[in-house]
């Protein structure tokens, strides 16, 4: 099996997009990393994109076609959903296609539109993620899926609402410098522990935004890559999925995601490395408290010890382990369909030193990202790493 | 890389499933297939599952790790999206990682529920699959985009209502003895040419029905195959897929379906045969029309040539080269999402003798899927053989 590489990442701003179509974002997407990698459109071979609501907000499905025709790709293209996972298990397809030497260059990535739809709507929409027949009948949404699970957490390990905002804080200030992120604006811990409560210990600011979005990378072998002497210093060298039951009740903990455990082991694995190698992570905070959980899952802290990391500075720019040094999803957006692939684009642009924040992780070799879907029924977990 | 096989094949009856929910429906064609292969659940490796419209029918996306719970299933579970062409893309996706050694054993198929929609919902639902900005808002739905088709076709080849009659004609007679198909009765060619026209040049039994239902496949690698000593008589030697332009306006051809044709090309490569080889395949007959495409798309026939085949008697159990002995989705019927499991189910049947109608393929070694997308804006085809 041939190594792969990360030739070209593209992601468009995350935001609000009114009056541009989802093609029109995804296409701007492909088009950069493309621009990025130096690679012709013409030698890709696959399109491995992910999109989770477009049958509610744009009444279309079947994107994929239409996402390879935007961008101009003329080669098979294939749709994966996975909530809030789907860019995640799309890249990890063409991560497997690829290495298997199925082909040599894909393109993988995803879009979401989502500012579109009204909030009643788009709360609506986000909620066929969760369990319809036993949850989101009884009146579960994921503001209040999360709440009950950190709820649990503080009352297995401890940890408080003070612990939540220094991650929220934390994020909003690795965005600062991100010229891709929804919100470029600091937000201090007590600003976030006086805002509205949403679903309680949750607040507004423990929440990620609503957000349009696409991202996009070129994935090359590493024999292509040699062969038209492209510039791809970051590899991945380690790839692992893992499913849970989709309802909360149906699990046996809610204080911990195994999904995301199965994910992180089968994906250090796969690289050969241990959770010590990691010198830098992007995770998927879709609120304050999936942050910690992801940290857990990934066997970068023992259960019950990441919840005070940020306030700890462990993982702030500054710290030991930078961890969403995008903005994450709490600051930089979460497009839901495209979060995945732009995990792996930022982590790529950390590594290669082309990102705002590459500074703080100078000396990195190795990083994970971290994809969940729902309430970590789903979990896609990536290593990177700088290959020379 | 390993060859692959299929260990087991399991299907619910095609109908109208009242009161069942999707996931009902897919635990029980997961169950007979891990039956039919002898294979404990726990060495199910990895989940491929296509659906097409969850979101607008059960408000359920994510369905992937609901549908392993249901089966029972512990592993990772992947959504696969491509419109009709859904499990088509699942299960190609498992051949490759079965192939590549990624994993020994996979579960691949898919799941819709339709007929719990109304005649519009349903008619809404299905046109998420066309190009919403340049079809949809024209007033464009499916049976309008085949007829328009159909009608470009007999322009530039010939052939006309009669030849697509004996097409529904046949089709029936197929599906009589198939337990699982929704429509076990003859309909006559003077029926159908007697039948309301839905869309100019196409009648009411033209058209497939809507339908539930649910498939599965348990693909081994040949390894694991003989450790375990598993009857598995049946492989998949090759998988193609193609794209094209969504909406027809923007296509070259609309007489002729091109993405069908790089698939077959990709999949005769892969397996190492010619369109000579066939002996018997199960296409995408989603309208009479769509038939003819297919067979011309698979090389079995040549352009314009295919429209007449079912009159001539070529393509019916007792001619040349038998197709949708199933019945098809046109009698056999076509929950979107399943579909493409189906089909490769049913022609695992008949090569493995254990069909209804194996009987009419005695001889037959080498057969072929065509599971389309659209209006062929998506194509995966496969080639099975007996491997003995």
């Amino acid at each position: 099996m041939t190594g792969v590489r990360v030739a070209g990442v593209g992601l468009t701003e995350f935001g609000e997009h009114a009056g541009r179509t989802g093609r029109d974002l995804f296409a701007e997407a492909a088009n950069v990393a493309l621009r990025d990698a130096g690679v012709d459109r013409e030698r890709v071979e696959q399109l491995n994109y992910g999109n989770f609501m477009g049958a509610l907000a744009e009444r279309q499905s079947h994107q994929a076609p239409l996402m390879a025709e935007a961008a101009g790709l003329h080669c098979p293209a294939t749709r994966y959903e996975e909530a809030c996972a789907s860019a995640g298990v799309a890249v990890r397809e063409a991560v497997r296609a690829v290495r298997a030497g199925e082909v040599d260059v894909a393109v993988a990535g995803g879009m979401e539109r989502m500012t579109n739809l009204s909030t009643e709507r788009v709360t609506e929409s986000l909620a066929v993620a969760a369990d319809e027949l036993f949850e989101v009948r009884a009146g579960v949404t994921f503001p209040g899926a999360y709440a009950l699970m950190a709820r649990r957490y503080f009352d297995r390990f401890g940890g408080d609402q003070t612990d939540l905002a220094h991650v929220a804080s934390k994020n909003h200030t690795h965005a600062l410098d991100n010229e891709y992120a929804q919100y470029q604006r600091e937000v201090s811990v007590e600003e976030t522990l006086d805002a509205p409560t949403v679903a309680s210990p949750l607040g507004l600011f423990d929440a990620c935004p609503v957000t349009d979005g696409a991202s996009a990378l070129v994935l090359v072998s590493e024999a292509a890559a040699q062969r038209h002497d492209l510039t791809a210093p970051v590899a991945i060298t380690g790839t692992g999925q893992g499913s849970d039951r989709a309802a909360l009740q149906d699990r046996e903990t809610i204080a911990e995601t195994p999904a995301a455990r199965r994910a992180a082991t089968a994906a250090y694995d796969d690289a050969g490395i241990t959770a010590d190698d990691v010198a830098v992570a992007e995770v998927h905070d879709c609120f304050t408290i999936a942050e910690v959980f992801a940290l857990e899952s990934l066997g970068l802290y023992e259960p019950g010890e990441a919840v005070g990391a940020a306030r700890r500075g462990e993982t702030t720019r500054d710290g030991e382990l930078p961890v969403n040094l995008s903005g994450g999803l709490k600051a930089k957006g979460h497009p839901v369909g495209a979060t995945g692939g732009s995990q792996i684009a930022e982590l790529t642009r950390l590594l290669r030193g082309d990102h705002p924040n590459s500074e703080w992780v100078s000396d990195a070799e190795v990083g994970v990202t971290h994809n969940a879907g729902g309430t970590v029924a789903s979990a896609v977990v990536h290593v990177l790493e700088v290959a020379g």
